[in-house]
């Protein structure tokens, strides 16, 4: 009996648009009923597939699967932060149980670098094991930290132009407040994410390409102190009368109690202290050259799974993506990650490609040095070019329903457990 | 010759929908031309009026001025929380001088409870020194804490719903969020404003009438404490695997390095410290009964301009409450704040009407008690049915301008001054 089911799992932080990759794989795999069997995905990424918690997606509704377009975060299927250690061969042994038992031959995992080296360790371990296994790659991080630093391995990450989006709106009306409350809170201090990694706070700049607003943008990159940055917003306030700062949610501002997850990457969201909390407090401590208050803001997660911020081009870009692994598996077999890559002259335009998982599972891209502005509190137009087709033209139409958001909601039907329990470590 | 012409200010925090009563002012001072005459625009509130910084809205293009509808927060005229106090004579003096010396007829100042004590105060003075002046109040707040506690002064107060309207979709995007990632964050803290007073905290539940999320709703109200309140999550984990919480600004948890604005008025997002972030602290310290962390989020300032959650029926009915206000000044005089009265049955619709001055100023809101569920982390129904016919049905339709939103914007054109320089306290 040939092994042609299929599992799609995600991991780690999800995204806007990490649905739509979902939905390609599965729109995908449906136009081949003769190649792919029935469809799981991972009930909470690797540690369902562990856990032998495969969600029946043959059996849910198309209605709820086309809805997944409008659906951000990863409610539907679930993500997680569980890490195969080297060390743990049980959790590779059982990996490779549970494809063997549910006949799985097809392998997706939606995901950063860590979900990457995953999927890149899997399929080696099952090469190794005689398993017949296809297991494809398939990126997603708003982070857009994921690739070489010449784009050559991928342009963007799906996700990222959706921060990105939302980062431009934000801005704008912060900018609308700002001016409204400037004679009494002149400072308002943002907090982005992106661990280690400037691209989301960069993109701060998209809601004035004009640079008209007194906004300042502090990426990780660009390696500025608490001090530094008083400074300039004191210049700031003696300009203007008011600042705007975005700050990485990695700005060194000294001990933030953190935490840390499976990985061993701080999660901002969990630490004792906020980069934006730290800020506000060092600038009203240090008596602001001015009356009022600087005030903070962490927006958090919510940059992550605000749909209506989302980008459509992104949207669509995360779809094509997800069906594009399919593409891979069935004419290119395993070892690969789709990819997304941008044509070159003005007109943007991308095409859909792989790049080889051991080579994109190692990287790591910081925000090019090329693209700080000299100011470090800025990005060069350069940037601003590559990261406004990005963010497209028009809202996306997200469905009401009693005035509340329609989203996609599965139906908790899973496959038959055919093994003994699986204790996680 | 005749003191027919008009200033329109805005006082306190914005909301997504105070230009819309702006709008409503102007649009129907137009309506009369053989009435009004020149109508200005109070630089940041009564700051500007006192500075004789008088923008000159009559010199404004009609394009800007319907732009306004999808304008949020206070930056075309600015906002102020300077307090004439009793004792600054010398402040009343100045406003009345420039009233004078811009043949000041009509004074209409959009706030909350304090800008409206403003108003009362600078129509009494008038009329003391004899000044033909009608000073007509417009309501704004999201925090919905003016007005009596039968709802007979007010309903519910213009900004509010967009404020509700804002969590409800909040929530149900945290929830997808926290359904992905329960595995690894199991309790997400979210902190919504409303300085003393739940309604915007109510809010959450509209995103969830089923009752089928792990929601947990932190009224001040409710006066409950840091322990029960991790008691109450540590169940709910027990329960579901997954907590979210939303929390009131002014959730007691201690010392919290507080700053007041000139009314006093505890300015939360400028505190050292924030309730969620205390919250998450306490979680994790406390080791929260299930592995993974509490994370928190603090959206300050974005859930009063973020337009694109705004409520249509907020929209429409700011616009119409600023053009009662108008009415007034025609046919009632000096003395009344436009208002906002809902007709009994269950068909939500609302006449606009006036209030005393005097009362409003003086009134103050809570939450209502018989609002509050007997878990005390919850609303009751009658809540519900109240507050759902607010957010309305619909998205707002925002324009976009190559890529970003297409916001009204005025220009810097001031009233030439007519009197000398005059120093803010």
């Amino acid at each position: 009996m040939l092994n042609n089911n299929v599992i799609v799992a995600q991991s780690g932080g999800p995204s806007p648009v990490i649905n739509n990759s979902l939905r390609g794989v599965i729109d995908a795999c449906r136009m081949f009923p003769d190649k792919f069997g029935k469809l799981y995905a991972g009930w909470h990424g690797i540690e369902g597939v562990l856990k032998e918690e495969l969600l029946d997606i043959s059996a849910q509704s198309e209605e709820e699967i086309a809805l997944l377009r409008v659906t951000p975060a990863a409610g539907c299927v679930g993500t997680c932060r569980y890490k195969l250690k080297d060390d743990r061969h049980q959790d590779f042994t059982r990996l490779l149980d549970v494809f063997r038992a549910h006949r799985i031959g097809y392998f997706f995992y939606i995901g950063g670098n860590d979900s990457q080296h995953t999927v890149w360790k899997v399929s080696r371990l099952a090469d190794e094991q005689g398993l017949e296994l296809t297991a494809v790659g398939i990126p997603k991080t708003i982070d857009n930290d994921v690739g070489d630093s010449e784009f050559t391995l991928i342009d963007h990450t799906p996700g990222y132009a959706s921060a990105a989006r939302y980062w431009s709106h934000i801005v704008q009306l912060t900018n609308e407040e700002s001016m409204g409350v400037c004679t009494s809170d002149p400072v308002i201090v943002l907090q982005a994410m992106g661990r280690n990694a400037g691209f989301i706070t960069a993109a701060a700049r998209l809601a004035d390409p004009e640079r008209k607003m007194p906004l300042q943008i502090y990426m990780p990159e660009s390696h500025l102190t608490l001090e530094q940055l008083a400074d300039n917003v004191n210049e700031q306030l003696k300009q203007d009368g008011r600042c705007m700062v975005v700050v990485n949610e990695s700005f060194d501002v000294g001990d933030i109690g953190a935490v840390q997850d499976a990985f061993g990457h701080v999660e901002y969201g969990a630490c004792q202290q906020s980069a934006a909390q730290a800020i506000v407090n060092y600038l009203n401590a240090k008596r602001l050259k001015t009356r009022g208050y600087a005030r903070g803001q962490v927006m958090d997660t919510d940059q992550r799974h605000a749909i209506i911020y989302a980008s459509t081009v992104d949207l669509d870009e995360a779809y094509k993506v997800g069906q594009k692994a399919v593409d891979i598996a069935l004419n290119n077999g395993a070892g690969w990650m789709a990819t997304i890559l941008r044509d070159p002259g003005f007109i943007y335009n991308v095409r859909y490609d792989k790049a080889p998982l051991e080579t994109v599972a190692l990287s790591e891209r910081p925000f090019p040095e090329k693209w700080i502005a000299p100011s470090r509190i800025d990005v060069t137009d350069d940037f601003l070019r590559y990261a406004r087709p990005l963010i497209g033209e028009d809202w996306v139409s997200v469905p009401m329903i009693n005035g509340i958001q329609r989203f996609a909601k599965f139906k908790p039907l899973f496959a038959d457990k055919k093994l003994t329990n699986y204790e996680l470590h």
